[in-house]
């Protein structure tokens, strides 16, 4: 049976996974990013693979996820924002230092991969994966294949324009989708709803140490959990927002399931019946039309090393 | 060497055409649409298919466009808003009635597959393809096959809310991009202007025979050809809008170009540039992209028939 | 007993009347204005003045009221935008002509006047009337004296901005007061309402003989009383914007009462109740503070001339 | 000569002066303000008076002033968001500690009287101060005397709403001026764009101790100082806000100048010419109306103590 290996490569840590045809991971290894240096970037996942390799002898292929834009002949990172890779060849240098075909893909991407094969998406063949983390990294699924766009930077639905003139996003733009629906936009609501009335906040400004201008979404989390009324308040919005895009994204796509993912996706208990209901008053034709499904992810963190093991492999 | 036709199935009228390989029409007829008894529409189609398959005895099948939702199948419409159809089994009516088979498609599916096929899209095969008409029609091409989305309503990107608590659009929401972004807008925007200002509006008042309330598009163009500013003035706001959305969806599908067509690609010399600078402007991720390129329809209004004709034959 | 005679000079007629010293028209006339000419209309008005003292021995001093910016002096119209007057000297040319002593008013302050002196304003010393008409008119009375500002131009409050970016007004600006909260916002909503949904405005629309292009005021108040729940909607639009406006008037001025008068006010019964709710839920400190009271005007279209002829009074 | 004592009542210190009939400060004392007892805060106060009393013999009153709502009778402090004052009849209170007569003002409105009589504001009967600080805190002058409203509340133009649906105030509403523009509004601009932007507002970040979240008002004026383009970017958009706003409140009350006070008037070097130009783009009626004046305030911080002391004398 063939083995291929997952690579989650993020700001602070590289993570690295052996993973079999039916996408479960038989082993996992973790180090630091050295973020600042490419090449040294570069050695930590070549290592990482190396020893996975050693005790895997079967493996026959390397996948890379990484948040940022991806070529589209998924060879050369053009842009990593966590990283210093601009316009860097990762493919080549990987495949030089370890001896294994690589392909290189974007880690919302990935994450939606491993969700439509073996997680949330089976069986469907026209997916939408959001993944609600600091910001929204989103992934397309068109007849069972990965969607990339012409040149490999599709799916960054999470810097759809919501607010003329709205809050500012990291892309420069303003009114960008995840300064609304993400985990940064929680903790935006909770931190100007603290600011502006620190009775209201108070539970989860006391989980914050007892400052709101660093509340975290942790925070709101657990004081949502414990039903403190501001945090659940917070989650509201959240929720509509994302309700109200995913619905915009219908109108383009419509597909046969939206899978949220993301770290919010653990407090999905929370988030997912707002949601639904802010998604199905917002679709255009209502009642005209089959709904698109909307379900949480499945595979949790782990997803996009079990994407990219799997995109290697195709 | 086979034919097909095509049918563009409106509100008033019904156009029919004789189409080869190549995309050219041989011969087209048009009559009235009995709009508002569905037995009565499907017999005009049917008038119209025979009277050129008599004519044409290498008529292999027959595709319709019509605008509404069409089913996945692409044998039902769903709901069309300018005809009596609700759930309407068109497919097989008019096979019943023709004896040839027949496909059902979105009108501006069609249009675009025309596009994508024999003209400004001829040879990329990642597009989105923009209707500026009444309202905004959509087409997305997904490596050379047209997108229809899990259920078969995709690309209604008309109905993307791009302005909260805005407008209000048809559809029974407010704020859609073809509210800002179309040929009522134009006439939106120029009787919102006239009104508020009738001497700076004076000249497109008098292209609509004296009064603010029902200018039109049509004099909205023929007064910003002439040069007159306050037509002018609302081509730009029309363009700004139509470049956002294009960001927006450039955003989730990363095309290889868009093409502009529809009513108002007539004025194109007037809108291309402004919709170009607007959307460079709004494009996440400008300057680390290989940019979509912007183009504007080439079939005129004969897309439709081309397109549905050639995908009866796909 | 002194009698004084008011005038309101309107861009289609001018009205004039005799008033004694409660308030009460002893005599009115009206014309038609040869608006386009300043001297014609300087004419107009010293005719009917004098038709009516001809009559009346004891007029004492004549009051001018008309839309536009009046000096501080109360001598000169600067602007006036349905006459032809610029920076006009109607005091002096009335006063030639009619050998009387004449005092020149914006036409809201007189008609806040009227109210104030002889109808729902009665006893209230600190005052805000809302005029709704074509747009909004205002008047503001403190301390039970007329409030003109430095300059004379003070409470036209329906050029107070309520939206970015909105909707177009005739000031030049976007976004007014007047453009929401007025006969021609309600006009515009059912418009837009009609333009978008035929069926559900049809009512609506065959008060205005078969098109949405040219729905007034007029026929979407009938449609209201009816009970048309279209027309319902449009009169709730432009209730909320009121009541919104009047809690922002209301942190600056913190009236003791509101009047809302002009052609709107003939349908208080439909507005009234959704204009406090409107008010209450959106006032600043609403629970720490004294509500203003909302009343209806009571001296209907004669409000102007009672009020300009009282302020020739004092 | 007669001389009297202001009381300027904040939330972590009362700051108490006496004065002359010139507006000059003989003397001045503070102490820190035990603000969650109503008893001890009133002692505090006394305590104060008492002393400069005890040495100026002259003293014939005492005005006190205090963030919040003040009845129409000037006695009774009906909430102020920084103390634990509600419904408190302060005025008695501090009569029977002290044997004097004294008068309670809100403080915006006691540092207007200030700057009215003998600050910035000097031979204008017609005056709007704006005290840019935390909030907006406003103070209007009619024909030379304080407006109070009909309930004591007036003048809280803060609290106008500038943006639908806009963010969160204290207020428990949406979209409040003050939101936009004052000491606040420039430290949240200068967060969200150090939150998306690090490296353009990085300055910023390093005069705050290095954390993008506790940027202050005070770290982005320094940054402004020194022509970083980050901080002035932020003024810009509070000084476009601020001059709306003025707007609006031009359009209702036309006076003959606008004084800028409050902590933000520090750097108003910075700010007067954008807030200048962003009014005057921004008025209605531009062209037709005298501009009001914009004139930055004199007095400084002590404008609340000498306004308070100069209230207690009339």
């Amino acid at each position: 049976m063939s083995l291929t290996i997952g690579v989650d490569v993020g700001g602070t840590k590289v993570a690295a996974g052996v993973v079999d045809e039916q996408g479960r991971i038989l082993e996992k290894l973790r180090r630091p990013t050295p973020s600042k240096n490419p090449e040294e970037t570069a050695g930590a996942i070549a290592d990482l693979v190396g020893r996975l390799k050693a005790e895997h002898r079967d493996v026959v292929a390397v996948g890379l996820g990484a948040a940022g834009f991806v070529d589209e002949s998924r060879s050369v990172v053009l842009f990593a924002p966590n990283l210093a890779w601009r316009d860097e060849p990762i493919k080549d240098k990987v495949e030089q230092r370890v001896g294994l075909p690589v392909v290189v893909e974007n880690d919302a991407n990935a994450m939606a991969w491993g969700e439509a094969r073996f997680g949330a998406g089976r069986g469907e063949r026209y997916l939408v994966c959001i993944t609600l983390g600091t910001g929204i990294g989103g992934g397309i699924i068109v007849d069972g294949r990965l969607y990339r766009g012409r040149y490999g930077i599709g799916a960054e639905f999470g810097h759809i324009r919501v607010v003329p003139d709205g809050r500012r996003c990291g892309c420069g733009n303003r009114g960008c989708w995840e300064q609304y629906a993400s985990g940064n936009a929680l903790a935006h609501e909770a931190r100007d709803l603290a600011r502006v009335n620190p009775g209201w906040a108070a539970r989860m400004i006391e989980l914050s140490g007892g400052s709101a201008e660093v509340i975290t979404g942790l925070a709101v989390s657990q004081a949502a959990r414990e039903g403190d009324p501001a945090a659940l308040e917070c989650f509201q919005s959240v929720a509509e927002w994302t309700g109200q895009g995913m619905a915009d994204l219908a109108a383009t796509l419509d597909p046969g399931a939206f899978i949220i993912g993301g770290g919010l996706s653990a407090v999905a208990d929370l988030l997912l019946e707002p949601i639904k209901k802010a998604f199905a008053n917002a679709v255009t034709g209502h009642g005209h039309r089959r709904p698109s499904a909307v379900r949480v992810a499945e595979l949790g963190p782990d997803a996009g090393i079990v994407g990219a093991a799997d995109l290697a492999r195709q």
